[in-house]
């Protein structure tokens, strides 16, 4: 299951070496999986609302090549397997040339908030990706 | 009532300007008066414990010179009145050189987080500032 | 001349008051004049690239009531006059329900980046905005 | 080499998960390895200002328990081998209670800014370094 993301590079998020900072590329991945879940029905603000908080449990991220201010990136994000106690999203960043400026992954947990401890996925969750993890 | 603090710029505070990001200043704003409120006694992290949040109302900022990477600056907090039903801190941000790079203001309210509603300043913060308010 | 830009809340803006930190309004507005100044075919971008860097010179912002994560907010953003030595733009940022959330200003002052000195609003951008600044 | 840094946790780094935001310990970790660099007397200001720029190559980062606003948090940041063409950075980041809340690294290249191409380390570094690296 594979979705595509635009992000435009916003001046703020650029440094003084001239390029985006890269601690954004992480807030990027944020973005991208939000989309993502929210286009196949499950927003995490719902994921949320239902007593489920997802903490990110590990991430890694290559950086390949600078990301400019004002550019529209193309995130695209992979879910290769069905969440059991975690969730993990892979990355790829393109720039508008199709250059590879960065790739990485992020993993979740699942957690209940009320409780505070560690949960397997919801079904909410795993019903709907079970349609479409193939694609 | 008047506080110092001194903040240290981050290399991801800064911007392809080769400058602070006008936003930090913001954040800056907010660092300095939470240390000003830790020093008199009275630590946000307490009002909030105590089921007071206090929201931004309004605020303003002048920029006179940029702030680098790198630099120590020195954030002169000052709370001229006793807090109502809002609380103001006026601010200057200077350089390591004593040069005047921002100055501004930034009003609170103070709202009961369980009922959802503005409230008066809680007694256990305005019985510490009144000790206080004219240093 | 007026521009309207959607943008939509990110969890990493949101702080534990449950809402968008203060701070990231600003970041909105910048958001929003970028958009607009592109919209009219003059981006920041180019301009900084001919030279000219905009540094913020003072910002005021009313804070009604809060952004939450999820929501695609309406950021309307104002000329009202022509630049001169500065501009400024004014801003309404609304909720989805069309509920204003927030309103300010932000004014810009024009630099030679080279030289290090204010100058007036180039040609390049008057030019363009003279023939929007009624609209 | 080894040294530690203390970074207090600040109201906007948190999120509404009431924790702060994961990507704000990449922005920790950037911290702590200015205050090393800076304690060793290479402060990173002065690297740029030769001419030196060092992005990020890849990082990676394992997350244990949340951080909290107000905190105090410890930062071990450790150099373990004389950097070549890159630096590697470990990190572990632990509460004022001495729990251990993340742990990582962060690897640096060094760029020749002018000429925009990968160099060895410096020697102005490589020679500081020399002296301290078994500490």
């Amino acid at each position: 299951m594979e979705h595509t993301t635009e992000i435009k590079v916003r001046y703020y998020e650029t440094d003084q070496m001239g390029v985006v900072h890269h601690s954004n590329y992480i807030r990027y991945f944020e973005i991208a999986r939000e989309e993502m879940m929210e286009h196949y029905g499950v927003p995490y603000r719902e994921t949320e609302a239902r007593g489920i908080i997802m903490p990110v449990h590990s991430l890694q991220c290559d950086y390949i090549q600078p990301a400019r201010y004002g550019e529209i990136l193309t995130v695209v994000t992979q879910l290769k397997e069905m969440p059991r106690s975690r969730i993990t999203f892979t990355y790829h960043i393109l720039n508008p040339s199709g250059v590879l400026l960065a790739k990485g992954y992020v993993t979740l947990a699942f957690v209940d908030e009320a409780r505070g401890i560690p949960v397997r996925a919801p079904d909410f969750l795993t019903k709907v990706l079970e349609k479409y993890i193939d694609l």
